[in-house]
């Protein structure tokens, strides 16, 4: 999917929700479990019950890999649904958070854009940078897909080494200057977490034009309206995700209903923040 | 296995060599297409040609993954395989660079250690600092298992930020001091590229325990000699990975045996690096 494209599904649906399927066998409703494969049943009814309502789905490829061969029986199915029943109207994000050297950051890539070598198609990947240029550069072979890169996250350890500073700037800041410049705006995007929201002011300044994808509202504490203030651009410029929160509003039957009622409570706001913004 | 074990396996087999199983559909001899699965065909080879010469093997999970579930399929052929045939004779290494927020890491841990929720068991998995803390120690708290932080790597991406420096310490000084405090040498391991051999010395002042996985030589040039010079502690503390340069020896009929050649001439080396050490 183009950036253009990208902007336009924003605006026409008034979001900008990427929805985390980070589906846990142990945490979706348990009538879901007499089906043949519980984990595709419960991401098919999520992503029916609000596809009206979101850009994106971001498959968290942990989750399927914890179950090892029927896991990922699981993801394959769920992308080639998507791809099959929502072409041009979600954006896939494979987030796998990959990244080696050159030849095997190759194989990754395959991995997750090259449908014919592993059964599998997504629009972007998300890429972790420490191993540097050559780890990255691969997945930016892949005409009209998208490289995420890890600059500042959500979590506790995010202060271990992403604020380590040489004196003039800091280590999540160094990733963002030169690894945008492996890129453009057309095909790269960063990983800002919602717990930072603070600091998308200062990122703005480094990437004014980039899509920063958004973890970290709801469960882990982040504000919407906060990401909104600092991280909004004049084409948007970013996705934020929920997950859990999306997810797991109900075990019981009416599952994907209230996983719809939450998705709705979010692109309200969202649509909100992108008409105070002027979009 | 425990460090004690890893130790015994190093003095009894006079050998620290570790084989990356970076197998790849498009190198491996063309005869064994024909087989039902040529990949664990080639793999399974190679090991019962080459076990008495090393102590750890290291499938490469970006080989699999880029074939989608048929590669799943492969490597869990071959982990089961070793676990089965070679139990405590093979130190077994889930190349995987992972790394995510805690409860993200807890699912990859489950990936690569819980035969239960995967069907996979590995003795150790390679992860990717930039989270930090919460990110890494998830894989710490199954009892047995080890964690293999990368920190000076082996491609010339290595320089864009792992030598990002706050005047006192490079990133990668940093993230062995930060890490090393988070497990011990009963249960760390640190990657560290041959082909950065003479920063052994710097890096051996920091963690004079640990063991540090070592690729890099053959295909990217890395010297054994160097890297024994510089590496080696009193326990070895070195595994030191070829992949290509092994595997990839011939592609007739002849291939496990050329593969052996290639690893008894690394494995005579290194009994030689290990007597000069007095081990």
């Amino acid at each position: 999917m183009t950036r253009s494209d990208l902007i336009s599904l924003i605006r026409r649906k008034r979001s900008f929700l990427c929805i985390g399927l980070d589906s846990d066998l142990s945490k979706i409703p348990p009538h879901l479990l007499d089906d043949e494969d519980p984990v595709f049943a419960f991401n098919k009814a999520i992503v029916d019950a609000t596809h009206e309502l979101t850009v994106a789905i971001k498959p968290n490829f942990a989750f399927y890999e914890s179950r090892g061969i029927l896991g990922f029986a699981s993801l394959e199915k769920t992308i080639r649904y998507v791809n099959d029943r929502y072409s041009g109207e979600l954006f896939t994000i494979a987030d796998a958070k990959r990244g080696d050297i050159g030849n095997t950051s190759e194989q990754y890539a395959r991995a997750v854009f090259d449908i014919t070598s592993s059964g599998m198609e997504f629009d972007a990947v998300t890429v972790a940078p420490y191993m540097g240029e050559d780890s990255v550069k691969p997945f930016l072979s892949y005409p009209g897909k998208w490289i995420i890169v890890l600059a500042l996250t959500s979590n506790k350890g995010a202060m271990d080494f992403q604020f380590f500073s040489d004196g003039k700037r800091r280590l999540f800041e160094q990733v963002l200057i030169r690894s945008a410049a492996w890129g453009s705006p057309e095909n790269m995007m960063f990983v800002v977490g919602a717990t930072q929201a603070a600091m998308l002011a200062d990122i703005r300044k480094i990437v004014p034009g980039h899509f920063l994808l958004v973890p970290g509202v709801g469960a882990q504490g982040g504000s919407l309206e906060e990401v909104g203030r600092f991280g909004l651009n004049h084409d948007c410029g970013l996705l934020v995700n929920s997950s859990r929160g999306i997810l797991y509003s109900s075990t019981g039957k009416d599952f994907a209903e209230k996983a719809r009622s939450e998705a709705i409570r979010m692109q309200n706001e969202m649509a909100g923040i992108l008409a105070s913004g002027g979009l």
